[in-house]
């Protein structure tokens, strides 16, 4: 059977979670979010954070948590502003204008956004009331090249939304990723500072299933509960989410995960740079896209599953290379081991 | 502590669930449903309701599920026609209009519709283009009173809707406890050859999360993936609910479950119809309204948690009881003992 | 030929509209509501009802005025309340419920709400957050069964929904006719006063086509334009409407041919309850309900075309007349006499 | 005053349209489109396209138009694809989103799609079911930018379309102007053999407002009404766009106005080419881009009221010109005579 490198949900779940699920099955407790291990667990996030004023929803997916937080957020005639490369832009079904909401897109290398990025787009959209108003940015962190944003960078990009009456919101799906990536400069407490809302992922790192969405603005906290409801997305047994947030939050564990996943794919990259080899960007993260010939690609793809993603020329591709918390040593010393041959 | 007889999703799964859960855990599979466990699980639903060419998909919740169907189902003027005790009315925050589709409410009894409730709105619906286009007839059995169709209601209402063009479709939230009531005379092949789209409930019956919605009429399959991904419900790790269902129709664990939940239903309905109490509805499944004094019921509630649903005079009341597949005898016996002192 | 009793858009509109039409046809104006006409006519407007911080638009039909005020108001999770006899529920193809937005239907007389009708609605929907949040109270006057409110009523109805934090939404489709009965005493003013909310309309009053909505609450009013544009409502050559409605605020046209509507109808409605006939509804405006014998209404009906309302026995069914502003005297009489004989 | 090229909507409408207003205003017609004028225009629409069993539909505006007709075609995953310069992607405030359609854009030249267009778009979201389908290709003609489809680029999209199993809508806001161009080689009857859904446009040729909807398709005609009164587009008195376009039908009104707009702007084409000016755009109907020096630019506007459309370099910016069915020669003459100067 071949070792998997297409992504980061491909087994179950950490056993810490499994453990507690099993230890705590037959505890009767409220349904829809009330049980005491929700609870529990947005204690210990509001502390992570230290606010504790920030009101946190437990729900099952990113493209869930997306569509749910900018349908909340927007009026009808809002628009969403996002990278190119945004995870809402391509890959969830039109979610977010199946809620009515038009999203401008930009073109931008490494799929991260920049001031600069956003200022002709408000610029060629205000023809007012013949275009749609933007008022919220999109960016995910790790975005889905795998890169990150510093300190610096999302400082600037939070003022300049503030400046500009935007909301910033950040898609966490990997934001573990991120923020425990060797180059990061970022800590959970500056995304709760510097975003209006964000989320934490919990389906890419660990957990079954599960995003924290964190509601740091207060003007967008009050009925958000409506809308989870209304999107189908409270679980009767929020207990699910509750445990396996409180399990991941304990003794850092979500941090912890997140670190030997980006160390796996470290791991690779290092290896192959040594190597010669080139990647398509410099990431930091799990996700790495090395250069390789087409003949190597397909030695490969015998012992291992991953996605071939760009054709660079007649002779070499990208190939993608997604890491997670469970990715044993083996598998990448014998990935390695077989392009060194 | 209380012993809770509030809902049946207060605890967590069936052991047999979490012993996969922990089994399989490490295994790699592919995600978004396409994972050995979820076709494995579609395959044994397709030989139960011995439909090779039914389309199946999991997902989360009740609510999603209903909104998804109905929403894949009816263009933007037709509406859905349901009781007025309907989930969807008056228990899922509008989560229908919200994807655009009134729903007429019948006023009925027992939370069943029949032909006769049916007739007079599609008669004062027909003031073409003004009024919305009667399309889908949304049952649940058991009901939210916990009543359930004979094998003679049910066929007739869908020849009924077969020759007024209108789509069936089931809520089976807790399609385990009618199939398994003591007096149903319907079978799981019955529900899947009578209705157009149905689903089996997962979440009210052992599972940790999740609903098998069951397509049997050809013209609602294709695309129907789409509605799933578009509105969020979509789960990476699709094998928690491929375990779970898989679990579920292995030695007809589902159906024993629901017969459980039943069968400590009617205990304590037994007894209290022998001590001389009478009922809100005659329910044969996991649901029961005793009307008691409302002295009695303070009692009670010192020791149980349940709900005071209806006022019946001064000085009664009915409570809701609603046990669940892992009610314990104990529970059971101590709370008709309460009552018998 | 026959003469229609059956509503009061069946002819053009006055021809002092057509006039101005004419006169300033090609005279150069900009689009979109910023033409000349249009803004004399919203200051002529904001006169009459002395706020001169009310923002108003002009849009072509009811159902898009109410489909667009309510959508710009109310956020996904929130709903309407209306009586059961309200146009927005039975005759526009669900048009609110395609935004989203669920309608709560109130069983009632008259056609009118009344706090202590809305009281229970309130509370049996508090259930957060599994039921939509009751938000705006939507009513007409007058009313679909030609009902008028009184100051007191809809004092006492605005002041309720201030402490209950609701908006109220007036839809005037007939408010001319409402406010020139004889047993109105509400003014202009005054509805601008106590509603959030309301519009004027010209379709049914001598336009060719044009609802004038009149937005008093500030917290309502902006980007409200955004709306307009959106959902298709925005025309390009606003000066269509606002000549209209220039010309039907000149002079107190609308008001005078409102009171000419009226005045036609309680001339029926004088001989006929002169002659001893009931009334399925006492009504002051434009509409009234006449019972008839089926054989008076088989004879009336060579000659005229009206509705036939509702059955009220084997023998008797009420009918409904609408006069217009252009109803003519002639067949005012000719149906009297007709039904003398 | 100044005259003004800024658009083709500044006047009101053809006198024989006024007059016939005038002329029928008291006859009392049925409402909602089912006067006799409205079937009588629609019976010579028929004629004139050729297809006795085209549905046609009258709608107030473009944005209106659009979003109906799309928003009926459309399951809720299905999207468009249009060329950037698209009114639906930039002009009309998210109105094709806000019904829950995705609008996959397509940078090209001159506003028009080509098969060698779409074909990547079809390529690259294909991702089933994370993306959304593409299923309606939408394109203008005349385009944005004044241009139009030859037959040959008409015949061959059309091919393809139905190749792929798309449909093939032309936005006609301009249809008339593209037609009558003296390059134009489509008739009207082309049109409709060539796309499943089209419109013909009256606001911007002649009309006070009004677009006739002419769907050819038979599997999109089916309760197509219920989505005009859904959407707040079904006026009462349907009378009014009725008698417009039976006018503009008879004598070839609609087209002779369409060809006067056209001539208006090639005589300004004629004479800037013969002083050796560039144009933005080779057009040959009513829109005319011509590239002046800012100097120039700022004379003319003393006495012109145009668009400057984009700048060129630092001197020059091309300027956007629109004549109409009642562009004086007068004004034609003067701007070329104050160019010359």
């Amino acid at each position: 059977m071949k070792f998997s490198f297409k992504n980061d949900y491909s087994e179950g779940c950490h056993p810490q979670i499994l453990e507690s699920l099993v230890r705590n099955n037959l505890d009767q407790q409220p349904g829809y979010g009330e049980d005491k291990y929700s609870l529990e667990a947005k204690k210990m996030l509001r502390e992570k954070i230290e606010n504790p004023d920030s009101e946190i929803y437990f729900v099952s997916g990113g493209t869930q948590a997306n569509l749910i937080v900018i349908s909340s957020i927007l009026r009808p005639y809002q628009c969403v502003i996002s990278a190119n490369a945004g995870h809402i832009l391509n890959n969830e079904t039109g979610a977010i204008e199946a809620t009515g909401h038009k999203i401008l897109g930009i073109e931008n290398k490494e799929g991260k956004l920049f001031p600069t990025d956003i200022i002709p787009v408000l610029e060629s959209n205000k023809n007012i009331p013949h275009q749609v108003m933007p008022k919220l940015v999109y960016i995910s962190n790790s975005t889905e090249l795998g890169t990150i944003y510093t300190k610096e960078e999302l400082t600037n990009l939070s003022k300049f939304c503030k400046e500009n009456n935007l909301y910033l919101f950040m898609d966490g799906a990997r934001l573990g990723h991120a923020l425990t990536s060797e180059i990061s400069d970022l800590t959970l407490k500056d995304i709760a500072e510097l975003t209006d809302v964000f989320y934490l992922g919990g389906t890419k790192n660990g957990a079954l299933l599960g995003e924290a969405i964190i509601i740091n603005n207060k003007e967008l906290q009050p009925n958000f509960g409506f809308n989870i409801k209304q999107k189908g997305a409270l679980l009767a047994k929020g207990r699910l989410l509750g445990i396996q947030f409180l399990e991941l939050m304990k003794n850092n564990l979500y941090f912890n995960l997140a670190k030997n996943a980006n160390q796996q794919a470290m791991k690779i990259k290092k290896s192959l740079t040594e190597m010669g080899f080139h990647f398509l960007a410099d990431t930091y993260t799990n996700q790495i896209f090395p250069i390789l010939s087409n003949e190597l690609i397909d030695i490969l793809s015998h012992q291992f599953d991953f996605y071939v993603w760009q054709k660079v020329d007649e002779e070499y591709s990208a190939i993608r290379l997604i890491t997670s918390w469970c990715t044993p040593d083996e598998a990448v010393e014998e990935f390695i081991r077989q392009i060194r041959k």
